[in-house]
């Protein structure tokens, strides 16, 4: 850091197994992936080419070279992988994947009906060539799953061979965990919690709101994601307790309070 | 594209009559203007330098050099269009496009009451001089215009030499097209386009929630105004159903259960 | 400017003591400083690196260098002076502001409770050191700070040794001067000034709306802060009646009546 304050909230260090910001690249160009690097590289853990733009992006091979170089991992949006079920192109999917070097990829359901024994069995298979992450929640506002089955299918796909579970929220933030006004579903957070690791999860949390509340939850050291490339130096102050959002969390109101 | 996706909906290609994207540059720099063209140049068609930014952006002609060089032409905002009108200088306006090698203009009424005779005459004037976009709607959510007017409207201008009228929706997208939460008068689209051919119109569409409305319900491509430079990447996916916004508009609901 | 427009309403010249922009820098990289001065160097008078960034940006050194060669003076968010002081870390803040060279400081209390001669004591000893700008409001939004309150509170920082004194808004422009909606308390800025002369106030005003709104109420070169970076160009256009929202406040509203 720039300089010395004390009493701050302790932060893992690369590589993070918790404590990780999972960004989402929405179509950079090349330039900007290398600012973005040179500016919340030590606070990114891993990148999203989000949904399926990866598809429409010109020079992506060097794109994700550059991620490459500065040691963060890339994979594509759990949409893309929709497109490619729905189209029965599973195995232009694993290609695709090999063709562009990735080391990661998300299963998701977000978008389509999917069986979940299916879901578990693409996770499984993909296990043996990649990291897998997946995805839980829909992105229709209108499919309200109950906390039990959150917990259910979190567990069967770790146990199918994810690495981490995603909590669904879109890139608006306005589904899945949280309510169409961008609220966080609390109570289902809370009840997730009490039977699958903290560690084992990534919040999708692109708004600002959403990431105070995880952290005051869970602490600095909360996994979150869709963070948008120019809003991750933001959420490394607010993890640390230096943005008026959390300023007391960490210090506590007592010590904020002066000569009064 | 990058990869093979099977069953896509066909997109018109450069140059595009229709199926285009009319994107709104507010003050890019140069280099910005070189990552734009890089991500996003395919895909787009117009650039519009918004209402009268190009007063007071440094470097305007290296700019439209570095969009011409691209094959992307460029045009001023309508409201610079009357910011001279009220002046009385539309002969210094015309000197202007010139000066700056311009090949596009717009011609608007949204900030002025302007008599549609005389709007006319303008746009009349100036497509002996350039291809003329005009503009219909107003920026003041005061006034609504009843369908049969905007067509009359729209048809008068279309007869006096626009090449392309364009639906106005303000940067913001919450006049004109749009009630002022933003959701688009739906009854006032479709009686639109019972008269006026369709690849005739550039909707302004600045909100996702509003691209994804005309997508759904005039195809791929609809042309497309207003759109910020960091999301044309976002509406080619919405374009070809690669977003959760259309994903399950173009290969149906049913295809998108998977084992159910 | 580009080309010529009549009748515009004038407009201070750099170095500006009203009429100023204070923009928010929140994570920058290095070219895209150099992006931003390409583009709005002209019309920035001051650049706040928001809250506590400075704590966690790269090449903090080398930002504020480019911003020196500039001629546009940084200094630290409030944020980072309260983070100092609740650590009781005075002397490393005073030390931190000569490491990276800075001539300007923010002294405020938006997240923390200071005692009011505390504070001013604070201005004093910082204005020997720097110019000092220091802000009245909280950023919490269930304070609600009476007008008569916020007038004495101003006087009394000025005396103490501030250049200006800042209205609080924060970022998203909710709180302080503004009510959670984001609406202006109008009320409130009209009664201040009957006090505090307009050119030692910078007015914070993140959102399009207020700053349209303290235009109207005082004119082209009221002092505003809080810009993002990619609106300094658009704010400016408001700033000359060039853009839909302040277009017929300049010139009027019959001007802009043609032919009807």
């Amino acid at each position: 850091m720039n300089y010395d304050l004390n009493n701050l909230p302790k932060r893992t260090e690369k590589p993070r197994q918790y404590g990780f910001t999972m960004a989402m690249d929405k179509g950079l160009s090349l330039r900007e992936v290398e600012d973005f690097i040179e500016t919340s590289g030590p606070y990114t853990d891993i990148v999203k080419l989000g949904w399926a733009t990866s598809f429409v992006t010109p020079n992506l091979k060097e794109k994700i070279k550059l991620y490459k170089e500065a040691d963060i991992p890339v994979y594509f949006g759990g949409t893309l992988f929709e497109a490619f079920i729905v189209r029965n192109q599973f195995d232009d999917y694993r290609k695709t994947i090999d063709k562009y070097g990735l080391e990661y990829a998300e299963v998701s359901d977000g978008s389509i009906e999917l069986d979940h024994d299916i879901k578990c069995d693409f996770i499984n298979k993909l296990s043996d060539q990649v990291t897998v992450l997946s995805e839980v929640g829909s992105k229709d506002d209108q499919k309200i799953i109950p906390p039990y089955k959150w917990i259910t299918l979190m567990q069967a796909e770790l146990d199918a061979g994810s690495w981490k579970v995603i909590g669904e929220a879109r890139e608006s933030g306005n589904v899945g965990l949280f309510r169409s006004s961008g609220e966080v579903r609390s109570g289902l957070v809370e009840e997730i919690l009490t039977k699958i690791p903290f560690e084992k999860i990534i919040w999708e949390a692109p708004q600002k709101a959403q990431q105070v509340w995880f952290i005051k939850l869970l602490g600095a050291n909360v996994n979150l994601g869709n963070i948008a490339p120019n809003e991750v130096i933001s959420l490394e102050t607010i993890r640390l307790g230096l943005r008026g959002d959390t300023f007391t969390h960490f210090i506590g109101e007592d010590a904020a309070i002066i000569g009064k």
